[in-house]
């Protein structure tokens, strides 16, 4: 069955060809002469497709739950988002693309109170716009850094001294300063120097790049299923805790702030409890160091709450939450005035973000608000979850440790032969993406439904049947 | 009178009020409150926009030569560049965006062939696209150093030491690479972590932010009028690169590439010869240490050369070429497959650039070849030059150091009264933009004309002749 909030959706999947077929093959090969293709996974022709399937040049149509890297939000070729992308407003900000900081123009406030900072996170009413995940954390560290320094200064008035003047030019301390940002192993927070320095996902990732000397802590390694080792993963996250602190004390370049994933979702789908993150939130509070919640992957409602630290029950919410993918744009917000530096130019690039991506925001916002679906992914991941909970009863061996229980469809298992997993899911018709050495992740959209789900845990049978 | 290429612009400048004028400022203040307004220069309203002016709320239209930070190619609302928002092509790649190192569409390829590669500079034929100048260098700093590395590993079929794997994941060496990016004293080359290390124009830039401890080179300090000071000139070319090759064979963490900018645009609009690039290519050359030159602000025709470097009459070409601004999206080109890492993922991230912003490019390629806007530039350039050198004559202490002669209008010159000279523009109808401490820079768009080359040098002199 296809769709109920959109029509035009295919009833099932269609797979005619090997992936990629003839046409498809074609096509990579000419990509290939000019373009890095060797990552590729699947050619798609985005004209064709549509809701939850993504449709390649040969025809065959995947329904898909890997969804872009999890940055689809509401279905490719959304008629809400057609029609938010002829709009007059769309097109100007597309051919006028100002530098926001010194050209913002007339109708910016309005585009962000009416769109990404509606669905601001709770606490935080304030915006810096960015391109993508990566620069989205690197702006909130130097937000962190900056507000580190102006304290140990002695607030915003004292002016820096000729020394640090001087020195930062030759990017040497006291200008450039000894600061760092703590991160937990197994997390990604993106690929450009400074976040690259915060990821720890796998060696691909950061090998030959220069790297900041910065502290990593050990992030818990739950045991599932959870009711079974309460005691031991109780243990897990008071030991990833104390760690924490301990590098917070005594790390040689002492850290401006902690950043952390909700759930850590490129490095193999690592979930820790609530209690977990307030205690991090207390810890930071008690030692003054910034709390960064990465919601790159979490946010938008994938969970089965738009934030995935809205699951918290926060006592004070985090100082700055990064976003971006379903957002289709990016950036962090921020409560604190502090965290605008003391002097403009400080925090600035030419563009600082996107007003068309803002545009698409906000119309993916009025889209997941008029559809409830939030509320819809919380209960399609409900029903998801029990699906596969049944799956790995009869087939415990390929589906292990089964994560994501009431977080919507942000949902993950381990797979002893996941690439192959992957490999063959294209063939029974769904296109699903891995996550850290082992881990199969689910990222569909925000308009999966039962009837989905249902398709999705028949190929998986399928898949673990046929070898 | 107004623009030959399009109909619709003002005949000449409108100010009707202070800037910001009382409708502006409301806008400003209700922005203020969720997004930093400190940097802001001037608020506008892009659909009253038009061609070379920049209209805001308040009905004021103003000539504008510094373009959304050189960013604005070919004018506000181009008929052409709105045909193309509105293409269903267009249309579709906002919506249906992809991850285009894991799902490019089947259309890429052409959409590469046809707009971006279609002016990739001589000898690169390759390209990694990314969002903006400052990732488009961090990311030709990466394929930089795995580059290095893997020569020294002794090549691409080397597989990576235990050793490497590990030490990567804790930031340290072997892992972690101890290299560097030499880059100039006054140089600009972005404000995330990596690209920030290599920018070297002002303290406001970097303070607080932690570097790496990357060398810099003294960039020639030119004396004008070039003509005069043709031995000292060349004696400071020759110091700049003797201070290169020094650092080159000395610096604790050996350059793996030295990135320039054609002309030092935020640090002050500094120029140096042709015969200098040709130098810096040969020392790099002969010590095998790659040449990364940052168009982003002189690319896509300013200089009269669609790629600034196109007026060194180069040996061999340079390694990479970064371009973004007037290009509206962003990235790198290269030629040599080497700079495609040995393996998958090494030069990786979720979206890779934006496939919206890359039609955008097209069509504005389409249009400047269209119109032969870099013929255009080259000879409105000249013109411009050539008035305002006759403006340098007649207020010698108001325009000094006049530089940027058989640049196209990328021409600057220094002021004594700088911020006030562009406070004042805006009086007399321009906006104008300033770089490095003293430098007046203009920025004008590829449509700038003779009659707007008048209006600007009238307004000039009345700027001088009204303190």
């Amino acid at each position: 069955m296809a769709s109920t909030f959109y029509s035009g959706e295919p009833e099932s999947p269609i797979v005619k060809t090997d992936i990629p077929g003839p046409k498809a093959q074609e096509h990579i090969t000419k990509l290939d002469t000019v373009f890095d293709t060797r990552s590729l996974n699947m050619l798609a022709d985005y004209t064709k497709s549509f809701g939850n399937y993504i449709v390649d040049p040969d025809g065959n149509a995947l329904l898909d739950v890997y969804a872009q890297i999890a940055s689809i939000p509401i279905g490719y070729n959304n008629p809400a988002l057609v029609k938010a992308a002829q709009s007059p407003d769309m097109v100007n900000a597309i051919i006028n693309r100002p530098a926001l900081g010194n050209f913002p123009s007339h109708d910016w406030d309005q585009v962000l109170e009416t769109g990404v900072l509606k669905v601001a996170p709770k606490g935080l009413n304030q915006v810096f716009t960015a391109m993508a995940g990566s620069d989205a954390n690197e702006t909130a560290y130097k937000a962190a850094f900056m507000w580190r320094r102006q304290k140990e200064r002695g607030g915003p008035a004292v002016e820096f001294t000729k020394e640090e003047l001087e020195s930062s030019m030759n990017n040497q301390a006291p200008g450039a300063s000894e600061l760092s940002i703590l991160s937990f192993k197994t997390g990604f927070h993106g690929r450009l120097f400074g976040s690259l320095s915060t990821t720890r996902s796998k060696p691909i990732h950061k090998l030959d790049i220069p790297a900041f000397d910065w502290p990593q802590a050990t992030f818990p390694q739950l045991k599932y299923p959870l009711e079974e080792h309460v005691e031991e993963n109780a243990k897990a996250e008071a030991d990833s805790l104390a760690e924490v602190e301990h590098l917070i004390k005594n790390w040689h370049l002492p850290p401006a702030a902690v950043i952390v994933e909700p759930i850590q979702s490129e490095g193999g789908d690592n979930h820790a409890s609530p209690a977990f993150f307030r205690g991090l939130r207390e810890l930071t509070k008690k030692y003054d160091v910034l709390l960064i919640v990465d919601e790159v992957q979490t946010g938008v409602g994938a969970t089965g709450k738009f934030w995935a630290h809205d699951h918290w029950d926060l006592p004070t919410p985090p100082d700055m939450v990064t976003f971006s993918k379903k957002a289709q744009t990016a950036g962090y917000y921020f409560g604190n005035p502090e965290l605008r530096p003391n002097k403009p130019y400080r925090q600035f690039n030419t563009w600082m973000g996107d007003p068309a991506r803002a545009l698409l925001f906000r119309a993916i916002i009025d889209e997941v608000e008029r559809l409830n679906l939030v509320e819809n992914t919380a209960k399609v991941g409900d029903y998801l979850y029990g699906k596969i909970e049944a799956l790995a009863k009869k087939y415990p061996n390929d589906f292990q440790n089964l994560r994501g229980k009431g977080q919507g469809t942000f949902i993950a298992f381990d797979s002893p032969k996941r690439d192959q997993f992957l490999a063959k899911a294209k063939k029974f018709g769904v296109n699903i993406g891995g996550s850290g050495a082992t881990a199969v992740r689910l990222r569909p959209m925000l308009i999966f439904e039962k009837q989905h789900a249902d398709i999705l845990v028949e190929a998986m049978e399928k898949i673990v049947t046929s070898w």
